[in-house]
């Protein structure tokens, strides 16, 4: 999408066709600073603390590393070596182990005189085809969004957390559709959510809106049911770490209270997803396991000075503790639709199984 | 309530007799510091930047700021000009207009010399009289409390916002009941939500609780739901602002998301109010005009440095707007029992009038 009018994606290959770059978005929304990625140590480092993140972005920025390795040596010592360090750059990570699966499979039978060119072709491959997909959810969502009628002169739209384009490769999952709408002219209008304790609102969703030209609001996590009621919002949209077989939606950490709200006043609550984020092995919700992140991230905040400078400060009282779920799950029945990049369906077993019916259980 | 072990109010009479003391709440949590109100100025300035607040908590200071002036000058000009003074302070404030009329009612009569001495008299009263009000909604709370079973070897509350004893002279109206449940021995711990955008959870709430010495870990306010999903919230309590004559109760924003979530999960949602919250003339909390603060609420926040010091950070993109709708209304639907200085009655108006029968409209 936009910065100022001009196009970026996430990660590139840059002008000398050797080394990548990335927006650090460590420093967003503070400072927009371009790194450049020279070795498969500045990707290992740049997924670790987090100068990249988000599932699909990881993932091409594993393949990346992955080609940066071999560019320097690609001999099989060091496709064994790029493999464990890229790995273990963030353990979780189901795109990272995707993406270094796939590149190693594709680079271990090759000759090593091969293995720079191959690795560059399947990196920049990673990433086409996760911007295809996100395109292709916005697409779908943009459908969606042409059969609702605002309330007002514009369409209102609430998000939580940053399921947009800094998160993949370029779209995004859940900002996908509000991009094409506003990119079709339509009149839209997004409440951003903060996102505490992380921010990612108001310091991922509110920059990446805003540099693109998309008007937004940024509001408290406590403020979407009091706009709801009043009529303020015409459809939520959120992105998915990971949903199941019947279409419980785990995502960041307040993302059921605000299906709650839309439920409780008859706002749509939309899901953005890609494929991937679908676990088909696992039925209900209740059984996703919940990462206790650390505390410091809801007592500590970082932010601009009078005098520009980036500081992080303590908020809490000394000696009150602090607990910090960073996910929760939104049953399937507050769900209006699920939008994927092959369509729109229900929230259960039978709408996922109608767009994807090669996950259909054997009788 | 107790701060490290010393009983305090949040307001009292120096041991000169003339000076009045109060907790500077604007440095809190961060900072403890008692100011000296030496005239009815102080008081002003005080109230107006809410180095008191808290409606209880302001009527008791303008009725102390009343006995300063009287202290400096008992004539009747000096009983019209500190009334219009501090109803000035904060203009929208209804207990700074009570405390006031009923002060001027009772000195404008007596004759110069002995107005020192009512006012001083009657300032005081209105701390007792206020701090009795909360010490009987923890009492009928405590009784509630004690029918509830803890799912766990502790029982766990939640709570949004402040109105514990920093609102109040004393005790508080929401964590009254907290605070005599933990006092009785009752083995009890507070979820705080942060409640953004002002933190005052995270800041006032976390504060006196820590320092009474009752349990509590500070969330996210986006954390609530998903506790509340997991068994770990065995009821939620919060005050009110306004509740009207049918039990929709107008709290700060975010309250209604957790009404929600309570109602979803089936978790008691308690309200602590005292009978002057309650607004007779109105019906439908939808009709409650809801004060838009300054966004700069949202957008910038205080803390403190590694090196202790206090200071406040811009955490919004440059150019990113900001909503900050201030409180929501809870439909009297989603509330268990409002919890007064009468009694424990149903969120209606047969239950209000049950307590209040003298609010009964004539036939």
């Amino acid at each position: 999408m936009k910065v100022d009018g001009k196009p970026y994606r996430t990660i590139w290959l840059g002008a000398d066709g050797t080394t990548v770059q990335a927006i650090d978005q460590t420093l967003l929304p503070h400072q927009f600073v371009i790194r450049d990625l020279r070795t498969m140590e500045d990707a290992e480092r740049a997924i670790r603390t987090m100068i990249v993140r988000g599932a699909p972005l990881i993932g091409a920025a594993a393949g990346y590393g992955m080609a940066l390795a071999m560019a320097t040596d690609s001999s099989d010592s060091m496709l064994a070596r790029a493999y464990t360090v890229l790995m273990e750059s963030r353990p979780t990570a189901v795109n990272l182990r995707w993406a270094l699966d796939d590149l190693r499979a594709l680079l271990a039978p090759l000759p090593a005189a091969k293995r720079r060119e191959a690795a560059y072709k399947r990196a920049a491959e990673i990433c086409d085809e996760d911007a295809e997909i996100c395109r292709r959810i916005g697409e779908n969502g943009l459908g969606e969004i042409r059969r609702l009628k605002p309330r007002g002169d514009r369409l209102n739209a609430l998000t939580h957390c940053n399921a947009g384009w800094l998160a993949t490769v370029d779209w995004g999952t859940a900002l996908s559709p509000i991009y094409q709408a506003h990119d079709a002219g339509i009149p839209i209008h997004v409440w951003v959510d903060e996102t505490r304790p992380r921010n990612q609102g108001a310091s991922l969703t509110a920059w990446e809106l805003g540099k693109h030209g998309v008007p937004h609001t940024v509001i408290a996590d406590n403020a979407g049911g009091h706009l709801m009621q009043h009529g303020k919002v015409d459809f939520c949209i959120v992105g998915t770490d990971r949903t199941t077989r019947r279409g419980d939606v785990c995502n960041k950490i307040g993302t059921y209270l605000k299906a709650l709200a839309a439920h409780d006043n008859g706002v749509p609550f939309y899901i953005g997803l890609p494929y991937p984020t679908i676990d088909w092995t696992l039925e209900d919700g209740r059984d996703i396991p919940i990462e206790e992140r650390n505390a410091a991230e809801l007592s500590r905040i970082a932010g601009r000075t009078a005098s520009g400078e980036v500081v992080t400060v303590d908020v809490l009282p000394e000696g009150s503790p602090a607990a910090n779920p960073a996910f929760d799950v939104t049953p399937a029945r507050l769900v209006t639709a699920l939008i994927t990049e092959r369509g729109v369906c229900a929230a259960s077993e039978a709408g996922l199984l109608s767009l994807y019916p090669e996950q259909a259980k054997a009788a």
